[in-house]
């Protein structure tokens, strides 16, 4: 019997009997592990989530009840049962399925998410539009143990469990892993509930410390001590009605339960327990491993890849441990990203100086501030999307104070199948623009070994953006050099145009270049930005032409323009870089190419400015004096 | 019998007996209040923490031990006993003491702030240095229970709790008062640690509950049962040694306690009951009228000021209780700022639709998008500077979905006294890079109302930036008027040269250009740019200035810039804006001077740019081909 097949919007699972939903959850599971092995994507949560989403979707009457799922890594149950079920193979690729909910991919996605701990405040404010509107309808946060631990999280529960009128429910996926072990006091906690010792030790007192003959008296004083001294959860402290913790695989447990909450009124949390990876051996051995997977033959596992080029990721990671071995002052720290950032050799060789902060981005930073007014040297390795959640941190407490703490931002840039969400596109805007700071971008791995040192020995505010993935292959010098602050370098003379190339597009600029006879310059900087190698481009060049993988708007072309400006010098200049618009997921090198960010692209678009079209170096219109 | 004269810095405070303390305290309240009244400064904060200051400095070796002051605005005692008494008739004013701790104004500032709550951080990175480094000392967060509400400091309570080997001392000061009255359920809880009652139900439970025959029994058994059913503190849960609540204004409790503290390992908290204004009756009784107070008679209180020119803050005040009368579906949000907003009105005329989240920057901005996800819409009012905290929330949760949420940013650019930690300078860069984003900068407060219409009627992100206190006095039409997206507008028609002035910049330029016979365009929007203007001005025009009152690194200017290159037009261009360095507190208008941000300081600047030496508007050097 196949049920899954005639399920097309959550109304189909709301017609099936109880006893049927088990069956099911078995066989989206088998579904899931199917298509993902055969996309990529993420395994672990998804695995982890199935008998929720299907009590959920059972219990309430979405999409007019509203359930918000952080992060949102763990919602392939839920699209394969809201009608899209046959697009889980176009899944994170171009023009396919996002691997999180999107409002604008269906109304059952009622709130786009990614970035974690973003989902009680939303919520919440879903809960109190249907007060103000008078609307009767739920709205239900879904939350991982990992997600808890950011601040966000912490300033929506302190909102929402004093609003007594609203019908929130805050649904706690306690599966004990975020993508790095959790880490922290409400982690600790967490495990102390889960583990049931918490109750146990109010129920059971008079067992324990009581003579047999008053165990009677006990009892009953204990049921009349009940709600007075049985301890509080922190949740119940918050204003919550806390349930749990339940199974949550256990379908006889969850649905009751929801069929019960659902009765309720005001902001109610319950405690599920999952596992992640569950069903599917493999995954529930080594969850990290089967977070995010290529494809795979689910009979064999995930097989080692074969040795490829050397990430971004692994330079930052061995630069890290020799820089350690280096430097005593050196210490490291991560928002809960140990393997994503490539730290899981530097926590072993150096525990002592290893900093998990947890999902904590703005602590992160702000701890570096104090390590290093003690002359310490913290090093926070953050993905550049993620130093957004630390913005105001690197301003007021590194920047101001001129503090020397180095940002290793991973993923700037495009980052491919984790989409818009996770681009790390505003960086170079929105750091430039703080006093202070000295901001690198790396054009391949031995640079940004050579920047990495460099900003760590600049004794203020650094950050070294380098993309996702693989570089060009460069050949990466061991010893720990350094490279001039503020000095670009000629990749390749030519003449007529330069090309002032920015970091991962320094490599298709010279591609660009040698089509067109341009020189191209390896600027290095976007601050302090090379001002004589401008002048002197400047003074040997007709044209100028911008060239990063970042917004255009404030970023390093509008930089090179302001020096222009302010040494009264007037030039064509063509700015190339990411369009203003949010770019979905897809393949990394196709999106680049899509904006005209690969070598083609990048001598099309000069052509078309300032050569003729045939291409033949004279110069077509090229200056408009208005 | 004055000791306050003989205190030069705290070793001083340590060698007076004990019971020289409190006459102490009283000096320095006195000696506060004189000093106070006669700058301007926040007064119910400092009056706050007299006893606390004094307690700390003379038990913790300062400045080896650290102490890090939360927000940094009840320092003035501090700064009293660490040698900066006789500067305080210079606080905040241009080159005068800060009225917060500052690294570079002495060494017992160990710690920069402002923006609340990154104290516990920064004290934990101190700490963890000290443990790294080997060295004994004692690192100390004092914060307020209003700055617990923000995720930061939940981020770092959840991080230092489990240190065991770490000496961190959190001190919470609690107040039961920010600026605003406290709200969530952090406080709720802190008021009920503080009455007493959890301990009381706690430990009466035998007496309330049993009949008196058992009583005995029930002591015996709450003897027992002592550690394991009274309740902990939700900061035991963390992990702290939670010690409290004592008074904070008792020094024969504050001292024995501390120094009882000082022999413990770990991470201990501290809970202090304080009263704002402490002292002062007239400052107990509206303290939140002596929290930042002008120049006044003790005698007398702070007197009404006489009805001056409308602030921007009221502008936006009365727009936003008129679009509410008019549009049902609005709902107003502020993180913890009713008064600073100009939001009390509000509040009393539409308690259902308004929202104080606490010092939540990065709630408010969430929830108010999932409030908009349900057709309501929301109007966040945020500083510009604490905008920085939400700054991800508005990529992510807000302009990536393209929700409509509308921000009025007041304190934009240059705050005054508060100096460069508020200062609002970074907003036009860091937002113009974000897809989907309307920015405005208002250049009168008629057009604030207008500009706050036409961002509250777009059906998107917009974000309207206005300065601190009052503008030009431009009449203000009482209707609720929209302005045309993306348009400019001309102010003066001159020649040769055209001055694109943006927002509080548009006055001052209008002067300069009438000095030296240039066009003038109030620009209105950074974003979306009014392209067509930008060409019809280069066109008639031989020389662009642009000014802002905000970064030059990716601001405004250089908007302008990227729409030439991106046009094609070549036009010698001159930005005036704020220098890329943080600039200290001191008068607005002279701290705008200083950078050539008045009316003379642009016509100069324009003058030695692109006119002769004498004035007479024969270009000088003007082109430079590199």
């Amino acid at each position: 019997m196949n049920l899954l097949e005639n399920i097309n919007d959550p109304a189909d699972v709301r017609k099936l009997a109880r006893t049927q939903l088990t069956p099911l959850a078995h066989e989206v599971r088998n579904y899931l592990l199917d298509s993902v092995s055969k996309t990529g994507g993420h395994l672990s949560s998804n695995l982890g989530t199935v008998e929720l989403t299907v009590a959920l979707h059972y219990v309430f009457n979405t999409p007019h009840d509203r359930i918000v799922w952080d992060v949102g890594h763990q919602t392939y149950t839920h699209k394969i049962l809201t009608g899209r079920r046959n697009q889980m193979h176009t899944l994170r690729q171009l023009d396919g399925i996002s691997g999180f909910p999107r409002r604008v991919e269906s109304e059952y996605d009622t709130f786009g998410t990614a970035h974690s701990s973003t989902s009680i405040s939303a919520a919440l404010g879903m809960a109190q539009a249907a007060k103000i509107k008078g609307e009767h309808r739920h709205a239900i946060a879904v939350i991982g143990d990992g997600s808890m631990t950011a601040g966000m999280a912490f300033e929506a529960l302190n909102n929402a469990g004093v609003q007594d009128d609203v019908n929130l429910l805050v649904i706690l996926n306690d599966n004990d892993m975020s993508i790095s072990p959790p880490v922290g006091a409400l982690n600790r906690y967490l495990a102390r509930l889960m583990s049931g010792q918490f109750y146990a030790a109010a129920k059971n007192v008079g067992k324990q410390v009581l003579p047999g003959p008053v165990l009677e008296l006990a009892k009953r004083f204990e049921e009349h001590a009940k709600g007075m001294v049985v301890p509080a959860t922190m949740f119940e402290e918050f204003g919550f009605n806390y349930i749990g913790p339940i199974d949550g695989h256990d379908l006889e447990s969850l649905i009751p339960t929801l069929e019960n909450i659902k009765k309720l009124k005001g902001p109610q949390f319950l405690h599920v327990v999952t596992k992640k990876g569950q069903g599917y051996k493999l995954a529930e051995a080594e969850p990290v491993l089967y977070h995010g997977t290529p494809k795979f033959n689910p009979a064999e596992g995930i097989k080692p890849a074969p040795a490829g080029k050397i990430t971004y990721t692994e330079v930052f990671g061995n630069w890290l441990c020799d820089m350690a071995k280096a430097d005593k002052r050196l210490v490291g720290i991560t928002p809960a990203m140990r393997e994503g950032s490539g730290m899981v050799r530097f926590e072993q060789e150096y525990p002592d100086r290893y900093f998990d902060v947890g999902i904590a981005e703005q602590h992160s930073v702000t701890f570096g501030a104090g390590l290093a007014c003690e002359g310490l040297k913290p090093v926070v390795a953050i993905y550049s999307t993620f130093l957004q959640r630390g913005y105001d941190q690197l301003i007021h407490d590194v920047a101001l104070q001129n503090l020397d703490v180095t940002f290793a931002l991973d993923r700037a840039g495009l980052v491919g199948a984790d989409g818009a969400t996770h681009a790390g596109n505003y960086d170079l805007a929105f750091m430039r623009c703080i006093p202070n700071m000295v901001v690198m971008a790396a054009s391949d791995e031995n640079e940004c070994r050579q920047m990495l040192t460099t900003g760590y020995h600049y004794e203020g505010p650094a950050a070294i953006r380098y993309p996702r993935g693989a570089g060009i292959g460069a050949a990466i010098e061991p010893a720990l050099n350094s490279i001039e602050i503020g000095k670009g370098e000629i990749k390749r003379k030519g003449e007529k145009i330069a090309i002032l190339a920015f970091g991962s597009m320094v490599a298709p600029s010279v591609a660009a270049g040698a089509q067109l006879g341009a020189t191209v310059a390896n600027m290095r900087f976007v601050k302090p930005l090379d001002v004589e190698l401008v002048k002197q481009l400047a003074a040997e060049h007709d044209y100028f032409v911008t060239v990063e993988e970042g917004c255009i708007m404030g970023g390093a072309g509008s930089a090179v323009a302001e020096a222009l400006a302010a040494e009264g010098i007037i030039k064509p200049v063509l700015m190339l870089g990411l369009p203003d618009k949010f770019i979905d997921h897809g393949d990394p090198a196709k999106l680049l190419a899509s904006v005209g960010l690969d070598a083609g692209g990048i001598a099309a678009s000069i052509k078309a400015r300032f050569l003729d079209a045939d291409g033949n170096g004279e110069p077509r219109l090229v200056v408009n004096n208005g």
